[in-house]
């Protein structure tokens, strides 16, 4: 199951270019993660992982411009991998307005649970594996 | 040969977790790109650049936390590959304050010429590969 | 009339203080007058405000702080003043899960459209006064 | 005495229309007010600031349009006066390389010392006040 962030642009997220800036993109995708891991149902059930989270790596590949518009867009997440240490999700960043509903990017995170009183990682937590397994794709 | 950036660390690059968020590193790779590529001798020797060069890819690993403090960080760009069509560039972000420049994140970027007039991808130019290979590292 | 937007909070526009940032209200304001000045109905009735318009002044009272949540604030927008070449919108930030809808930030700014392609400014056009009339509240 | 802050422009501070967005001149004067009020001197001399300082209003008035370049701008900021629990800075943002230093923005903040434990306003203290007085123009 993936979980699925309909994110609006904002106009600045467009550079002197007149697109959404490259970087912008990974703001998208962490509204998407954030909207999944701290929002929702989540906020109940895998409450330690607002205090603190880490991310490790990420990579991107984009496929298509974007210019602003009203409409959002849409970001789907869902979970790769889960180690003992840390998880992987992935992402589609699409314009469903778009007659294909048009791939704009495609995307990657490894994020490390961290405990930010001790100041050092921590385990993936057995209410935080459940969770992320329920959007395994 | 590398090129070197001090980019100034913003106040609000840092999130609610304390720590500059791991989004603004791509700006800080962007900052440290554009000066290279734009900026300098650029303006001159490969004016073509500014008017239109699309990112592909990213990759980053992240290393260290970062935290708000007036002096700069320091970020190393290189060239690591150059094709007919797109390039590939390298960065190092470290904080030199550190006792041993410690290494907050390392990264590249696959860059693409692009002709914004036309709307379409062109080759990278034998000025600019000229340009880019001084970099390579 | 106001022009109410429903305007998401971003996770990282809080800062180290954790709260949202104080220039990020300001984008909050952008958002709604772009929804209003250059979305819907705007798109249609006034093509040329998209085009170029600049903020000549703010400003900003702010009332509450705000910290990151899934639900969107409400940004209401209306007319203040127009004049020949230049009007002014006036803001009421809100917080509507609060009991009361708590008012979070008031605020107004001056703007004047311009011409990009001559590069000045030009007077308010007869269809974009209609336009901004019916918002005078 | 003013205080004089040399801001880089990042290259995505510009939007669409192709120059600095409005917004990002706030984060100007957030630079400037910041490497004033918690960085250099202030560091050791007025500690509890950076702990929680709020801002309570803005006023900022645009002169001139900004387009990205290699090269800093200046933000002068200056004490205008100092309350018993709030203060109010002055600033000055000037193109430096102009050949008359023409200023692109003018502005005041109001700020209120913020005790983030208590979760309440506090009054500006005796070495706030002597802090600021310095700045008075």
């Amino acid at each position: 199951m993936r979980f699925t962030f309909r994110c609006p642009v904002r106009w600045d997220d467009m550079d002197a270019f007149g697109h959404v800036n490259n970087v912008t993109f990974l703001t998208y995708m962490q509204e998407a993660r954030t909207a999944m891991l701290f929002g929702g149902d989540a906020a109940e059930q895998i409450p330690d992982l607002i205090k603190g989270v880490v991310v490790a790596r990420h990579e991107i590949d984009y496929r298509r411009p974007l210019e602003w518009r009203p409409a959002p867009i849409e970001v789907d997440v869902w979970t790769a991998i889960v180690k003992p240490s840390s998880f992987t999700l992935r992402y589609e960043i699409r314009d469903q307005l778009a007659d294909d509903g048009v791939v704009l990017a495609e995307a990657m995170t490894v994020l490390v649970p961290f405990d930010l009183v001790a100041g050092r990682h921590r385990r993936v937590s057995a209410a935080e594996r459940d969770f992320l397994s329920r959007y395994l794709d």
